[in-house]
């Protein structure tokens, strides 16, 4: 069972690397990018026989706690079984 | 339109990020997980009224050629439309 979390920068928060990148695309002739937003991506492998909604639960308490900031941040969570 | 891009150190790639992830993990007593891999998460947002499948080979070219080095990373693409 693996767990895809993905954090990104809440909307509201200016990401000035998604922007750099977004203005190099420009530049390097690239068409059709109106906007990039920058964010991380973890890829949690879980233990075998684990129940799935209790591991569902502790890969959001670990996405909450421990990989994002949630004064900037947020996340959202994939499982795939 | 919105592509998600995924970019993720290769396999064979020791990723140490992600180990120091999985064993801050362990000893902050979050259990189940046996592994974690860290990599990057771009958010393109694309322009209104462009070919689906044109911008989807546009999107392909800017991550292979701009946004994974591909000596040591891999990425995957998708979609939403």
């Amino acid at each position: 069972m693996k767990a895809h979390v993905y954090v990104t920068l809440k909307r509201t928060v200016l990401d000035a690397q998604g922007q750099t990148i977004a203005e190099a695309l420009k530049r390097m002739q690239y068409a059709g990018i109106a906007d990039v937003r920058q964010g991380k991506y973890f890829l949690l492998t879980l233990e075998d026989g684990l129940d799935p909604v209790a591991a569902e639960a502790e890969v959001n308490r670990i996405a909450r706690e421990v990989l994002t900031n949630p004064v900037i941040e947020e996340f959202s969570v994939r499982i795939e079984f």
